[in-house]
């Protein structure tokens, strides 16, 4: 299983509504083909970022699936407005190493 | 439970010594009081950047516990000569948003 990861920085001000419309973006990932779980955490240091990591089958689930199905135009209407700037997403493989 | 979250560049080809110096140091870690787990995981879009995961019981567990722990020191020793550059380390908190 690969790792989405995005380090998503929300318009100071604007972390209340960013939730709200996460909350209501999230049915829009979740019936993604190749998607297995996703998580919004806020950052400890700075009170208007956050991480999006999401589990998917293969990069290409979320790159060429995802991003190209209706869902996603609906998920970048609701979410996009609250980036500054607009985050670089990337993907990591499979650990090579875990513990404990 | 908190996640330490760290982008690691390593210096170009030196990947797999630093996979292996991870591996070794990874029981230092892993032996901390309020450590949970930990990943290491390559990028997908480059061929010398990592992430570590590391879940923790509060924010506090790693920087000062860890940070100031004896197996600290060795961890230092064994990983940080490989870090171009040196990488930021952030803390997120429990998940706000997850699915399904």
């Amino acid at each position: 299983m690969i790792l989405e990861v995005a380090i998503l920085d929300v318009r100071p001000g604007e972390t209340g509504r960013f939730e709200e419309a996460f909350r209501q973006a999230s049915p829009l990932i979740a019936r993604q083909p190749g998607y297995h779980r996703h998580e919004l955490r806020p950052c400890a240091e700075s009170d208007h970022r956050y991480l999006l990591l999401a589990w998917w089958d293969s990069v290409e689930a979320h790159t060429e699936g995802f991003r190209r199905s209706a869902e996603y135009e609906r998920w970048r209407e609701l979410l996009h407005p609250f980036y500054d700037p607009f985050p670089t997403v990337e993907h990591y493989l499979p650990p090579v190493v875990s513990g404990p």
